[in-house]
Formats: structure tokens, sequence, C-alpha cells
């Protein structure tokens, strides 16, 4: 078996699971460099307790990529541009490689022009967006980072999911305080929560999924039985409209703006789901930004703005019964400080993954 | 009296509207062309069926023009720019004058650098957001508007409001079919549709404000004690996390990167609540965007890409018991286009302040 580094019952060394993902993926075909990149990404959902976007879709990617559904041998190409925008075609690659690229892309446009924007089509899943929105950060940028996903989501007064879970992702660099990272999903609920309750045998809240009519549902087993998951703001009263609002725009910066499959149309991330024909566009679609601090005013007024704008947020009276106002990126950045002390715990289920994919490619000692 | 062409019972001639507003507005020192400007994004609210951003607002305009909290005579100036970006000080000048020259800054930079972003400090409240999004639109360009506001929402787990209900909007052009214009706010509700409820002597539902202590409230009036309205989500269990996250960015957006006053320092938009002393920043903040289509890919495939989407959306499937899956955007161009023909009905208060209005300035016929 491969060697992983173990700190405690079930907990294992970040940098023995980075290696561990290296050499599964050039096991693949994958370049180091590319290999890299992606564990990384992968790693980082770990550290950040994201795990439904870390370790446990390596399968996935790795079944595609052997199977030749995802290119592992991509090289992306710009396609068009602009001096503050360019479009990025991620020739079918692994989400998470053109996805970097892609944000490096932006960054290099909002050295020159004071803002870049990226768009990409045929591209894959990427994993957390928050990761490549927080590469600005150490260039004193803002970073943005949005894509769209699988049709889970029914807009408001719509009896299907027509559009993803599609997230949101912008990091804002501070002076002294950590810096705000915004990365959420612009639907009721995660779809790995609604599982989990399925699996569980628990009913779910009203106001989270509805029936293939449509209806109101209690039920996590809905979205197997041709249910969607609400839009963030739940029902009309509530403002689900809004989150609609949000994840149509969304759709549209990274699936029409460079051509990629938008909506119903966006290609399953899983390797079990076949793929449809006569897509409309290529892939999956992403949107990224860079806006250089300095570009609008002196960033060391900007920093100290932002460490004024956290520090009062931060301090801000709780309500009652609850211990403090948190900052965006608040919870994922304790979760990695600890996370990297104390390791990585893995479910039952991502270990035997990764055993199953250690005996199938023959890795048995990358370090 | 002022003479306004009256089409039926109460509905009045949007022209004719205008003309008095552009009248009244010009009386406070205004010129011509700002007054105009001014009076067409409040008309336009009006035909749009948002008179919460119409001519309810005109009073307090005046009232702030004529105190010399808001400057008739502002000359916004532009204090810092790169290729794509631009920071514009309102000069303390009617939101709306200042808001439309901003975004034809945006415009401006976009023609040259793909895209155009842009920064204001110094203005006040601006309307709709929507209106200068769609400014985008002739020139094949998504446009983008957001601005902060009072603090009336509380972030997530906060006792207290510390941000704005913060609207975004988002104007995306079509080739055949209309524009896609999302528009919204990220609090829960509206804080007109707590007002009214408050008026009526009704309960409001669970979940859209709390108490000063930051308890669950059905009390619509506790607004006016303390209270706070929540962000686009409710409740920590349905995504308020997400809401407060999207009003942080808008903050951050319009306040930190332009040098304006932000979350609980923004100052008021009416004139009975008085100004707070020692503000960190300038003024309201404001943050507006365009991006040239073909500056991504051929307008042509974008345009018939988005009518494809468009299409696709509105073909959905509705849910049990209701008409259709509506486009963002699809309630407010509808009503414009009733509203144009029958004329504008105005609330028996806004037609009484109005009155006020002309006889305090010595308006009688601006024809």
């Amino acid at each position: 078996m491969f060697k992983l580094v173990i700190f405690g019952k079930k907990m294992y060394d970040p940098a023995s699971l980075t290696h561990l993902c290296v050499a599964l993926l050039q096991k693949c075909g994958l370049s180091r460099k590319d290999a890299t990149t992606t564990a990384n990404v992968l790693i980082a959902a770990e550290l950040r307790d994201i795990p439904s976007h870390g370790l446990l879709r390596l399968a996935d990617y790795i079944r595609m990529l052997r199977n030749g559904r995802i290119n592992a041998r991509a090289v992306p190409r710009v396609v068009h541009q602009s001096p503050s925008t360019l479009t990025l075609d991620g020739d079918n690659g692994l989400g998470p490689v053109v996805a970097n690229l892609a944000m490096e892309h932006a960054i290099d446009k909002a050295r020159e022009a004071g803002s870049g924007w990226v768009a990409v089509r045929h591209s894959n899943h990427f994993g957390i967006a928050g990761y490549y929105a927080m590469k600005a950060l150490p260039h004193q940028m803002i970073g943005l980072c949005m894509c769209n996903a699988n049709p889970l989501v029914a807009p408001t007064f719509s009896a299907r999911g027509m559009l993803g879970t599609n997230p949101l992702a912008v990091a804002v660099p501070a002076g002294q305080e950590p810096p705000m990272v915004a990365d959420f999903a612009t639907a009721a609920i995660a779809r790995g929560k609604v599982d989990l309750l399925h699996k569980q045998g628990m009913p779910i809240g009203k106001g989270f999924v509805q029936t293939a009519d449509g209806n109101p549902s209690t039920d996590p087993g809905i979205l197997t039985r041709g249910g969607a998951i609400l839009p963030l703001g739940s029902t009309r009263k509530y403002g689900s409209h809004k989150g609609y609002c949000m994840a149509a725009v969304i759709d549209v910066f990274s699936a029409l703006l460079s051509g990629a499959n938008f909506g119903p149309f966006v290609p399953p991330s899983v390797a079990w789901l076949p793929l449809k024909d006569n897509l409309p566009g290529k892939g999956t679609g992403h949107f990224f930004g860079a806006m250089r601090i300095d570009a609008f005013l002196p960033a060391r007024d900007f920093l100290s703005g932002m460490d004024h704008w956290i520090k009062t947020l931060r301090g801000a009276r709780p309500a009652r019964g609850k211990e403090k106002v948190l900052i965006p990126g608040d919870p994922e950045r304790e979760a990695e400080a600890r996370n990297a002390g104390t390791g990585i715990r893995l479910k039952e289920k991502v270990k035997e993954q990764l055993q199953a994919l250690c005996d199938e490619l023959g890795v048995t000692d990358p370090l």
C-alpha cells in the first residue's frame, strides 16, 4: 500500500496526500505540473473543511481521464482577447488545470490594464472556486471566480432543475487583518447535504427541495426522482427570484461569454452519468476576474480601509446566543490553520477509493 | 396648480411628470441637463413599477438640495484611473447625476480596453440600479451596477444592522429576444414592504426581521426599535450567510475601492435623519461595470446564444399552479410597456408631496 504519513487516529499528513494525488494523476497521463496543480486544489478543499470538493472528487476525475472524457494532455488555447479580457478554450482539460491557467491570465491582464476578465469554455469540474479567487491576493488584487454546474436548481416557478448551484467566490486583500474570502453557492442548500440526509433516512426541512412537478417537498430523496433544489432565498416569498437571478448571471458569464454549455446542457461532473448529445456549447464554463487595488486608489488606503471594515464587522454585537459575527472566509481559514497542524481526516469511503485507485494504477510509493 | 396631463382616473402622462420633475429640480439650482437626467431615472422607476425608487424620493432629494446636504452644482472629478478602471469623486452631487456620468465612464473604458470598472465616492441615493446597468445595452455591452446603502441589514449572527440592502443589477443584451436585466437587493425583504405591513397593522412572516437583540420577530414595527432586516437567505439554515457575503462584497466594491463610507457609516438617504460626524469616508459609494461582448467572442455568437438561453429558460415547464418561468427583467419590461401607454398611477401621498413642492418652489407651468 501507498505509505501515508498518519498524524493521529485517521489524520493524514497533507503533504503525503498531495504526493499520492500527484502520483495517481501522473499515472493517468498528466504532466507533473498539471498533476501538482490539481492536487493542490483538492488538498486545499480538504484543509478548508470542504471535503465535498476534495479528494472525494479524485475517483471521478481519474475515471474520466482514463476513459477519455477528460483530456489528460490538454493544451488550453487563447481564442480571443482585448486589453482587459480574454477567452480561453480549455481543450477539455481537467478543471483545476484550466482554471488555474485562466486565473493567471486574469492576473496578467490586470497587471497591465488595471483589471482582467477571463471567460473559459471546454473545461470541467474545477473544485473550490475560492482557490482561484485567492490567487489574486498576493498581487494586491481582488480576485473573482464563478462557474456553472449541472442543472440541479429550479428557477423560481420552474418545475425542473435548469441551472447549477453556480458558485461565486470573491477574495479581497486586507492590511494587518486576514483577507476576506466569500465563496458560496447560489442555491438554498448544497447537493451533498441533501444526499447525506437521504442516506441517513432523515427528512429535510421545508423550503430546500421540490418535487418533479414543482411542489414543495421534505423528502431528500426527491432529487433521484426528478426533483430539484431551490435557489438561494428558498421560496418566492423569501426572495428565491434573487437567488435565481444570481445563478442566471453566473451561467451567462460562464457559458455565454465563453461558448461553453449553459443551464440544462452543462455536462455532468461525475463519471457514472452519460454525456448528452448535440450540446450547444463546449464543456463546462468558468469566469474569472482580477482587479488591481491600485488601479482604483492608493493600495495603502484600501488595505487600511479593509482592516477597518473587518474590525468593524467582527466587532458587531452578536445576536443573543451567538458567539461572534464572522467575516467571510473566517471558518475556512481557521480550519486550514488547524488541519495543517493536526492533519486531514479522511472518510472511510474516500480512503477506500484512494486505496482502490492505488491498486488499479499500480501506485506504491511515489515519495 | 401645475398642469399634469391626466390619461384616466389618477393616471398621469410620463412626459408631463418628467417636465414637472425637471422644473422642480431646476428651481433647486440644478442645470437643465442634470435635472433631466434625474427626472429620467425617477420616471423610469415609476414606469417599471418600482415606485419606492420613483417620485416618492423627490421630496427628500429636494429637501437635501435646498439645505445644502446635496450639492446642486456638483462637478464630479476623476481622481484615479488605469486603462480599464476609474475612480470618480461625485462632489456630493445628486445620485442619479453622478451615477449616470460614472456609467458613461465605464462604457468609454470598455470601448477602449474591453471592460470598464468605475468606483464612485461622495455620491448619494441614486434610484434604481437597473437604470445604469441598462445603459450598456445599446453598446452591445453587459452592464453592472451596485451600491451600498443605510445599515438596515444584520449580517448572520449580528444583533445590529451593519450593511445596507445593497442592490446588484446586471443587464445582458440578446439578439431577437429582449435583454435580461437582473436588478435585486441582497436582503430577504425590501424596507418598503416591511413599512407597509407596519402601517397596515399586519404581522410579517417569520424569517424577515429580528429584534435589537437579534432574536426572531414577526413585528414589522421592530425596525423603529433597533431591529434589523435579515440578509437574502433569511436564517443561517437557509443560507443567510450567502446573502451576507453578497452584501459584504457590494459594500467593499462600492465603498472601499472608492473611498466612500462603508456599512454602518453610510449616510442616510432621507432628509429627516441627521448626518453622522467623523465619518471614515466620503458620502455613499457605487460601483459600475461594462464589458464589451466582442471583447470575449464574436457578438453575433453571443447574441444568438442569449436568445437560445432565454427561450430555453422561458420554455421550462412551470411548477404546478404557476403560469410560466420568468426571465430576469420580464416583469419590469412588461410594466414599462403597459405604463407608457396607460400612464403612471401616483399614490395620493406622492401627489400631495408634488403639489407641496410646486407651491414651495413656485412651479406653475414649465411646459
